[in-house]
């Protein structure tokens, strides 16, 4: 009787060869393709890819921004590669700001898991800012691609991890678009309105020239 | 000057009567879609439509289980509507088991806040089990539609977040499947190859009929 | 007259070195990625990469289950690959039973072509069972990654033919899932509810250690 | 015991008001949406909408093209809404011929059921035609928008299933399309070469006018 | 012969109630959905729906920023819903800029028809700018919700027509977004790193409170 | 301050090895995936791989069509790769006709930049057509793969500039597809009702055989 069972499992898929794709565990070392990296061959696949640990250690925010996001997108976990997920860790100390951005191609959705944080996105239609503190365990939902930020609301240290709708959500952080680069002072004044000392004293501070 | 930019303000979408669509917070008393819910009007939204308490809370794990699941779908928190996220909060008690269950229709990703979660998935192409013990700040990531549990193991609480990779990423717990409802005892034996006093056992235990 | 027109049609496309996408024939030798297999070159593409004659043969059915699925996913048919679409052939001796099972990535739809099936499936909002006795020529159309099954309702042989709205649906059976591995008991009980005689008897049968 | 589980039963998804959406059955007295037909009440959904019987009837063939085209799209087949595929039904008596047509929203499956059928479609890009006589049991892919033919191959009567990646694939038939309408000949006949003489005698006999 | 083709012809529906879904002119009287807009009835729908002459006409430059940006989205233009499709136009006066924006729902792409225009667009991964002076007939890409702008680079006035692969792109003006509401000034201040003597100038001429 | 600030900024991607995904551009000399081609590698990209000139140059119209399209789709401009969009253009000397014609994988867009043109396309559910006189700013939409056409209506010479809502869009033109390949006469009378006479003519002018 086991016998004739375990014949039939062989048989019920006696025409595969290659099986289903139930994942696709990034290959970084392969041409990356429109829909993601291609996927490292089954056999060679572990729980371990589908496990990250990086998001357990806070990140450093000794810094100016006293701010620190580890992401763990397809880049850095590679087990969520095509899967249409990503995450991140917001480490915020006191008065931390995680600087207005975006992401092109993702919604995110963000939990507090300790302090306190003032998040809010601006509308594209209307120019609205939503924005409100938010306390442990509250979430909160930034459409795809709206400018946003969050702020620590509290005295302490503030925690917060947020998801993303793709594996490949992008950040991009305003003033490292506008200041981190050589994209010439001239053209960034006309283009947002903002006076050549700012211009000047920013691409200082972040490193841009020209 | 003041008065020249705000005029060209208005100007530059001279043709706007309703402006793009940043967000649809769902309207759950209009008729769904295939795509979601209907939207709320854009005028009635306010910054709460896209904030959620109800994770803050923990679930009820007095229970056989000792384990309770929160969503915040779709249907709990109509902003992520449309967006291509979701979240849920699990609680495990000491002992405590989130049972076998897929989500038909998303991926996911889990991560550990307190504790520390025995949590595994079943491939469908080799049947193949790729579970893992995850400890505080881990991430694990569930591939969309298969079979996964999350089983506390450690001695006190555990507490994680998951997130979706949509708004309605669905639940169907295997047990609460089989045996919660009025499926003939006759057919789920003849379509799960168990014992006839175990399928009624568990009907028993979990409510189900015929 | 012609020569001018031949002209023409040479010169419409002057730029078009590699032309557009009709159609994307999987190399199975190739990586994956997470849009299905890379593609064949166009060149070596013929009609017989188009067409698949691995249906018109009946699955073996002298099993216990007295059942067969042949599948036409794009891993055997690899014409499908990228189109959105696949097929399977079940077969159904008397008393034949296809399994409870689910497909991660595809809704499917069933035709009866010979005897008679019981078909159904359970959602996951309320664990409420559709299922319905199907006759020659009916059709039935089972959600996306939903548990479903079919059993031969008749007296005679009974055939179908299943189609996906994916070239990779794939196929998690749940016997297989639970009890065709080296998942431990233990664990398998805990999350199933599964009496421990119960997991140990269908492991023996099945194969599943531990 | 029972009880207890029960109660959690209920607790699990306390914040549930609407639950998930497994599946959205078309109601089609409702507004149609990109995403396909508004969903039908869940309360008022049965086995019934997931069962469609109108493709186990022949359609009549005792036509001039000797054939007929059983469509169960989402207009006729609404439990298929919103699911990504559909089915159809092909019957060609002798000599009979399902003409030069597309699909502009899907990639078709067909399988032969009874008899022999010549199925080819045309790429695109090189204007390559990809045919073959098909027997019982074979089946062939049509990639989406490209135009394809049936003609039934053998001596009897051929019977065909064919299932589409959409649960609105559409139907575009190439002489319905230029003659059975009011575009004026003149206009036909510059954009299709025809000549004059040609364009009449079809439009007289498909009813087209101007 | 006609009549009986004329037969076949009303036959080969002889399901059809609703007919296949071409088109889904937006009803911007009904609720919105995630997909776009709830559909006019086909009967109402005439070709005007798909002809839009709001492009024609030049946009009014006698501004500040001495350019015009005029849509023909899915609000202005209904026939586009549910299409993956729209368009813009783009006029430029001597010195006009098209300031610093993105597009969170769309890819865009710009034909040059008069004049010249220096574009450009900055990446997310590295903040490397991408940007050229375009001649007349030059086209450019700009990728999925980055930032990018638009100048005049040439002595005479430019015109550009701009393509989006969404019927509802959005446009996010980078100025307007931080400028043209009541998001308190501190706030702009900490996420930018601005000055605050900037941010109060720019609120003053663009409208903003706080 | 400037070296903290700096530092942070590294700081913030410790993990980052390889970054997010702003844009694919196609690789042609890689394997093609469904998806598109696979992407260049990010280092090898200039601001030229987003530019393309080929559209500044008018086609060659001195043909019996009079007319001449020249695409910018991945094949030709591999910017647009992944992006889901891409262009042509149209150029139609006086009595110049674009002949009927299908984009299988795309909507489009129609900008009139110079003349007047007349286009239209036919419905596939009631095969209605829709079509009417373009002049210079009008833009008309084209449905995904249904038949349409474009006529110079004007004395003079006439210009237009499509875009699509894919990078592959696929250009199957009704006459190449039937007559300039070697689809047997037979066959191709059979699935279009054209005469023997009619089908020989034409197959003759376009290079057609057997």
């Amino acid at each position: 009787m086991i016998l004739s069972i375990l014949f039939i499992f062989s048989l019920i898929f006696s025409f595969s060869n290659a099986a289903v794709q139930d994942f696709c565990v990034g290959d970084l070392g392969l041409p990356d393709s429109p829909a993601g990296y291609l996927c490292k061959k089954p056999a060679a696949v572990t729980v371990n890819d589908f496990v990250f640990s990086g998001l357990g250690v806070a990140g450093n925010t000794s810094t100016l921004i006293k701010a620190a996001v580890t992401p763990a997108f397809a880049a850095q976990f590679p087990g969520v590669n095509g899967l249409g997920i990503s995450m991140a860790r917001l480490d915020l100390a006191p008065d931390g700001v995680v600087p207005m951005h975006t992401h092109p191609g993702a919604s995110e959705v963000l939990i507090v898991i300790q302090g306190s944080i003032c998040a809010g996105f601006i509308s594209s239609s209307d120019n609205k800012v939503y924005f409100k503190s938010l306390n442990k365990g509250d979430i909160m939902v930034f459409p795809q691609g709206l400018l946003h930020f969050q702020i620590n609301a509290g005295k302490g240290p503030a925690l917060a991890f947020v998801s993303f709708s793709s594996p490949v959500p992008g950040l991009q952080i305003l003033d490292f678009a506008l200041f981190a680069n050589d994209l010439p002072s001239e053209i960034i004044e006309k283009v947002t309105f903002l006076d050549d000392a700012q211009v000047k004293k920013l691409k200082g501070v972040l490193g841009g020239t020209n």
